[in-house]
């Protein structure tokens, strides 16, 4: 992704929102705010927090509510590999090319460092609210951290992360069920949230919102479907991160269950869905319909 | 405690109220809201619940609207036992007498029992707003909302577990400023969480949040001193877990810092100035005062 500049100046100026909201390191609390701040600062694609503007934009927002909400879920999503990380879960020592934060600030400080994120996360969404007047925003915002919560937790990715932790022991028993279950909360959960969010503050109709969620969850599912076919096709180089490590881990994928052939040919269909979706609404982005098809035909 | 039927009722209805809010056990995230659910259930004194529903009395709230705060500060606090417990935090094996959440369920879902739970608190106390129909009420729920947040992230509760653990390896040279800002923090921070949000709730003014974080303050500090207290002279079954074990790991505690005497001197001292402080606002709540005198001078 890093071929296109524009996306490189969206990635700076979404890091650079997400910087306003990250805490000083300071006081007896410091350490774990030095290993919060490590784990976001770590890099990433900064999809979600992009993806919540991008759709608020679309809907014509343009005032600042949309912007704690950006670094919260990008909080969110960090604190959840911050805490899969961990050597009870998945046990990985490296992560973007990066020492993880377990192994940098050890095991008890990283369990902390995650709860700080997803609790800090909600204290920066909260803030919100500092940009509401009318009742009509404040009920907007209301609205949106519903679907933060919702989306994040036992209903959307802690759901799918324990579903995860039960399908690893279950070997190649696991079903189409099961792994859409998976993907769909541990991965398209979030993007859900963060596309939902985008439209509510914006002033999206229900039925608006009800859309992007089908939109997003398209292109979660086949961003995920993308992933495991990368770790079939990927290389260590060009990922940044083991590949293969599903075969290796007899772990049921995508790919697995349904064939490389198949595979590739859900995520076309997916992704034209959700990019047919997108241009049925009034006004088009048409930076955000490229990101998603940049999204799931990825080659790294 | 349990020698006053009273407060054994109030336990019952605070227990029904908190029931309300519990998430179902079912689908394929079962596992996690199982293991959440074996966390709350395992009993406590629902004292922040308490607290909070008695300030909100005290102010003459009346509505429902405290009742999804009630739930989620259990929550929060329930989460901090869980993952307090893991192995690469305290290791303990056993709670109130029952097998702690990660001897029960593994490590790994010990960690998401936790997320689970801070997450739920969020998603409770968020239904909140399902109460309110006029902009000031937004508000009200807005500002709780916010010192919910901050009184159980890295500027509350979760700052004091992290100096907390630094402290651990400091042994003897931890200083007078450090252990009160761990008491403070790990303590304090959630009986001021509920008892501002009730008095905030309630529609209390400003000036009269302000008294009430100062009088949860001192009961927050007196019974942190009180626990050190206890611990030297309790015993294994009238407090249900094992005493002495602050000598055992060597650590600083209130009495080993400023000695027994003083000890018990700043506990009544610091009660009576937060009883002082109930009896100062407009309406007193008598079972407040009594639960106030009651908790810091427990023998158990």
């Amino acid at each position: 992704m890093n071929s296109n500049g524009k996306l490189e100046d969206k990635v700076k100026e979404v890091e650079q929102i997400i910087g306003k909201y990250l805490p000083e390191e300071k006081g007896y609390q410091k350490t774990v705010i030095q290993a919060m701040n490590y784990s976001i600062l770590a890099g990433g694609k900064r999809l979600r927090p992009m993806l919540l503007q991008e759709t608020y934009r679309m809907f014509q927002g343009t005032g600042e509510v949309a912007e704690p909400f950006m670094a919260a879920i990008e909080m969110v999503h960090t604190y959840s590999l911050v805490h899969d990380d961990l050597p009870c879960m998945d046990n990985d020592e490296y992560r973007r090319g990066k020492k993880t934060t377990h192994v940098v600030y050890g095991e008890g400080m990283a369990v902390l460092a995650g709860d700080g994120l997803l609790n800090f996360a909600f204290e920066t969404a909260v803030k919100a609210f500092s940009f509401a007047e009318e009742k009509e925003e404040f009920d907007r915002i209301a609205k949106a951290l519903s679907v933060f919560g919702q989306k994040a937790g036992i209903y959307g990715m802690i759901g799918g992360q324990t579903a995860d932790i039960e399908a690893e022991d279950m070997g190649d028993g696991v079903t189409e069920e099961q792994l859409l279950f998976i993907h769909e909360h541990k991965t398209a959960a979030l993007i859900q949230s963060a596309m939902m969010i985008g439209a509510i503050l914006a002033g999206a109709s229900k039925e608006e919102v009800g859309r992007i969620e089908k939109c997003a969850y398209n292109i979660g599912i086949a961003f995920q479907i993308q992933d495991d076919i990368l770790d079939v096709t990927g290389s260590l180089t060009t990922l940044g991160k083991q590949t293969g490590s599903d075969e290796k881990n007899k772990k049921t994928t995508y790919v697995t269950l349904k064939g490389m052939e198949q595979a590739v040919e859900d995520v076309r269909a997916l992704s034209a869905e959700a990019i047919e979706i997108l241009s049925s609404f009034k006004e088009r982005n048409e930076f955000l319909e490229g990101l998603v098809k940049r999204l799931i035909t990825r080659e790294k």
